[in-house]
């Protein structure tokens, strides 16, 4: 069994490993603070994307090194997201425009927080290479794993 | 002159380099924005550092494999968090517990951070090794580095 450490604290800080599965929150409180921690890593995510999004569509010049930084920072995110989603909210009424189907579809959710770490990790070797062709691809790859997961299990 | 990428967007997303000196916030907007972001960066901190202090007073057991993720998040994390400072909010009515005289002592504040960074990687370096002896010092480390921080930047 594939055991993972849960790093999303509710309050005083529960800690404990667990399978594939998620386990489902055990009150309102928690599903609410797991609910915040969610926001909290995509808001995150989103200030990293936002200058690729402008790059790719031309409104700020390319910059190897934003390219650099954001995609490590976006893998780093990205490492981070599965752990994130590893509580079930779906047993409470949390403000949230995360699916329910998130939590029937672990495996799938699971690839396509892989597609964007990959993409991520992709474009940070793009920007080292320094291959300017290469970037546009790149980055759009990122914004292809984004979408890929949105259409799915983020609401419209 | 010492650059860096500013990697907090704000809607349509700008991006800029920029001194060491922080640049003033441009409008309310971009004020709430940055803040929001600056408030994400610290909830995330603070789910890694939960279960640090859960192991630390013995609410929870010691375990390497949480102490090894959370303490390397929190340096991916600490990395990130001058970035998430580099805009001087204090021109604009945000609600922050960020003290504005973080943005005139440019220099201590990101120490601080520092101090976080190294504690982090400490934590790391000792649940690695594996010598338990040094599992509550090095955690210690890190909310010693915390309070540092917050006894002198954040409203108590």
């Amino acid at each position: 069994m594939i055991k993972r450490v849960i790093s999303v604290m509710i309050g005083a800080a529960v800690l404990s490993t667990f399978s594939v599965l998620a386990d489902p929150a055990k009150s309102a409180k928690q599903a609410k603070g797991v609910t915040e921690y969610r926001q909290a890593i995509f808001k995150l995510v989103k200030s990293n994307v936002g200058a690729l999004g402008a790059m790719n569509k031309g409104a700020i010049p390319f910059n190897v090194e934003t390219m650099q930084t954001n995609s490590m920072r976006l893998e780093q995110l990205s490492l981070m997201l599965e752990d994130y989603f590893a509580t079930d909210t779906t047993g409470f009424d949390v403000k949230t425009e995360a699916l329910d189907k998130i939590w029937g579809n672990q495996a799938d959710f699971k690839d396509k927080i892989a597609a964007l770490t990959a993409a991520a990790n992709n474009l940070n070797k793009v920007a080292k290479g320094g291959d300017t062709s290469q970037f546009k691809p790149a980055i759009g790859q990122v914004f292809k794993s984004c979408k890929g997961c949105h259409d799915n299990y983020k609401e419209d």
